[in-house]
């Protein structure tokens, strides 16, 4: 990318925002667990799997773990694995993934250090302060890729940020992928329910990188979060999404979904001890259909609300959670998958401190894949465009924050100290002004205005002054530069498959 | 405390809440600096207090440091000090410090891995949804004490929540000690603005708590915030101060106020080594006042905002500036002061999202001091009754957060885990049942209703939940106990010396 491109880029919209960047954490990881602990809890794990098992509901995949020497299923449908089995397959996990894009600047490095911050994906409501809550349609969808591209701290499209009702749910999926490899050129998720909505995904994505499947292989580009069915089972479509994803050397990141109280103990340990049990058996699985297939260590635990059984996410017991599962899966060698969840129902301080509690768990504790880092609301049941603005806020202020602070002669500046009496001001000191654009980091969202200024203005709050700046961004997008040929031929591929799917 | 009436003060008010606690962090502190760097800065500390030295404007100041063998000062004010004279003052600085309050239960251990929480102090402004923003009131100023009382997670208050406009400047502070010594049973910081100011505050501190002054000094009470007039000057008003509080043995809490760009260069290493260079200054100054006088070590360290000048607070170069100071303040054996801070209007997202950064940088450096935990808005102008509310949620979630994991055979759950079949749920089972009540963080504010029945119910966002809170909070108060004897003492003392200041 020249110098200027990248300035323009800044400018998108008119909305100041930080460059494209690769996010890393060089802060050592904050550890709530002994190494004793974390040894305790996936021993745990293995006798679970080993005395209790895991049901693998799609029989393809009972058949190839029984070839690999797994015992066959019991009557109630659990399959037992043995811990050293289970050792020995996920040894061959890799512990560093890289993930291209269609423009290869977006390309992503996931493992060590970096941390990789996705747009919201899954809900059914799409919400915004003009129209309110309502279902998703083709339109909104696009309109939100739009503004995902259009923020560079967002480094990765969620597998859509809701649903496009407005469109047929056989077929939707290849709407959402030719959005997001037309209007994007960052690294999207898929929407991996099912074997064919998978390959899918693949084949979009090869012409769009224009790769063959072969060459897939060694390009992985596709990320899917495949959920088990937690406790203790995955279902036939998530079964069928990981074998595609594994056969093509593609990233599952397995993500149990547990709710202390609900679909796990309502204790943090037996959730840690569960959760790692079904990242294990799934991992097996897709060690043993292509060893080194890339996974990740999805969590996704929190706690029900006792009183009403509601969920309750970005609650103390979901940082502790992170942190504890990212030790887990540092143990493990596996690259770690962490969320930015609220249940809040609209963009207030309660969706902000609840969002923060999420990031900073997943920061702290090194995640590698932040999900639904931007836009997230009302426990995921939603898609918001002014949550979306807030949580780029938030997301750029985590990066500024891991940024070291610079030691030396000149950042020191005992002279320009010393320049300045007691009571002046360093406002006017040469020091001052070489450093007058970038000594700081400026805010999307944050005003600073003070009360009587920002009074005189209309006393405007944050969520509403996120509706402003994503109409702007909006309202700034430019398409991203794409070969007409591989357009013609994502819409040929979408228009062939949507006939298929209608006969 | 009894048990009863331990679970009475948790239902005061019909708000559930936390016990009051002593909030530990046993994580491993986050490094921002390198050891190396961290020397590199206390040597540029020390370089700037001997080429250029620091202006004490008492004069009273400048003889004691004379006569300890301090060089006089300069034509221009300045007093130059020898680094060897200055680590040798400041080897007697205690690393712990025990803070009395009248009831034996809420004293504080300050040092360590604790973490105290004080409520806001010092905003001209108070702010609720009902009554909007207005200067502070006597009424307005007792009933925040009397929410601040009741508030478990709030270990302390902050020196007045705000002036009490209404009441003669020369003689407020009076009837703020007596509303902390009466509405109140924790420990209050003082309102040190001046020498018999802060008398009267270790005058009436000693009626209340039946002491001497002689036995005050072994019982350390009254601690207040020392700010210096940054860049390197410490005024007349705080000299007094903290030549009283380090005769008395008590509590100076020496915090420059920096804004990197404004009082201090644009440069975070800039910064820190002259808010190093001010606290050594004055740490200098108390410890000759009386060797090992209990001093911390206060950081206010931000930036100003490059466009407008304004303060920017809650940033991520707050976050980061907590994180160096606090290591500083280890290798100087000083305890840590940070805040709780934003620059929001309202209490909206803003104002969460930077008090979450603010509390993190402070919680993840080991801060032993939250200053303005609870209540600050608008940058330190107002005390909102909502933001207290929101703060103290947010408190007792970091609170909770900090709390081990069990780990152990019953939490992990292995038998519980093999009862719940694959598609189950452990809503039922006997270990849930076992944990109904206690398992998870229950919150103040948060709201996990569905998207629905929150909306029938009004849409109700957090702030005017907050409204709802501190009001049955209010309603609730229960004066804490207080021999009449004591109190009318405190009484006797404020209105002599109300006549006294007249006269």
């Amino acid at each position: 990318m020249t110098r200027r491109s990248h300035r323009r880029r800044r400018k998108a919209g008119a909305i100041r925002q930080l460059p494209w960047q690769t996010v890393t954490n060089r802060w050592s990881p904050v550890e709530v667990l002994s190494t004793d602990e974390v040894e305790i809890i996936i021993d745990a794990a293995m006798t679970i799997l080993e005395t209790q098992g895991f049901r693998y509901l799609d029989n393809h995949s009972r058949v190839i773990l029984e070839k690999a020497g797994v015992e066959a299923a019991n009557e109630d449908g659990m399959t037992r694995l043995d811990r050293n089995m289970v050792i020995e397959a996920t040894s061959t996990i890799p512990t560093n993934i890289t993930l291209r894009a269609r423009n290869a600047d977006h390309d992503l490095s996931i493992g060590g250090n970096n941390i990789c911050f996705t747009s919201v994906g899954g809900p059914a409501f799409v919400s915004d302060l003009d129209k309110g809550r309502r279902p998703g349609s083709h339109k909104d969808m696009c309109d939100y890729l739009r503004v995902v591209q259009s923020l560079n701290i967002i480094h990765q499209e969620g597998g859509g940020c809701f649903e496009p009702m407005d469109l047929p749910p056989e077929s939707r999926h290849l709407d959402l992928y030719l959005a997001q490899l037309t209007l994007m050129d960052k690294n999207a998720q898929a929407y991996a329910l099912g074997r064919t909505r998978t390959i899918d995904c693949l084949e979009m994505n090869c012409i769009a990188l224009g790769l063959t499947r072969d060459e897939l292989e060694d390009n992985t580009t596709v990320l899917a979060i495949i959920n088990t069915n937690s406790p203790m089972q995955l279902d036939i479509p998530m079964s069928e999404a990981l074998a595609e994803l594994s056969q093509a050397n593609q990233v599952s990141c397995i993500t149990p979904f547990t709710l202390a109280g609900s679909m796990s103990p309502a204790t943090l340990a037996g959730t840690l001890a569960q959760q790692t049990a079904e990242v294990l058996a799934v991992a097996t699985l897709a060690q043993v259909i292509r060893p080194g297939a890339p996974l990740m260590y999805g969590a996704f635990a929190s706690n029900v609300d006792m009183q009403s059984g509601a969920p309750a996410l970005g609650t103390p017991e979901y940082a502790k959670m992170a942190l504890a599962s990212a030790q887990i899966a540092r143990r493990l060698g596996m690259p770690f998958r962490s969320s930015n969840t609220t249940t809040s129902n609209c963009a207030d301080a309660q969706a902000a401190y609840e969002s923060q509690m999420s990031l900073w768990g997943a920061i702290l504790g090194h995640a590698h894949l932040v999900n639904h880092a931007g836009g997230w609301l009302e426990g995921g049941l939603t898609a918001s465009f002014e949550k979306l603005i807030i949580d780029a806020e938030m997301l750029q202020m985590m990066a500024e924050t891991l940024k070291p602070i610079a030691i030396n002669e000149d950042e020191l500046a005992i002279d320009a100290i010393a320049e300045v009496p007691p009571g002046g001001h360093h406002f006017g000191t040469a020091h001052t002004l070489q450093r007058y654009e970038t000594a700081f980091y400026t805010p999307i969202l944050s005003t600073r205005q003070n009360f009587e200024s920002w009074q005189e203005e209309g006393s405007i709050r944050s969520a509403e002054r996120a509706n402003t700046i994503w109409k702007q961004l909006l309202a700034g997008y430019e398409k991203p530069a794409i070969d007409p040929a591989i357009e013609e031929a994502l819409n040929d591929y979408v228009n062939r498959r949507k006939q298929e799917i209608a006969n």
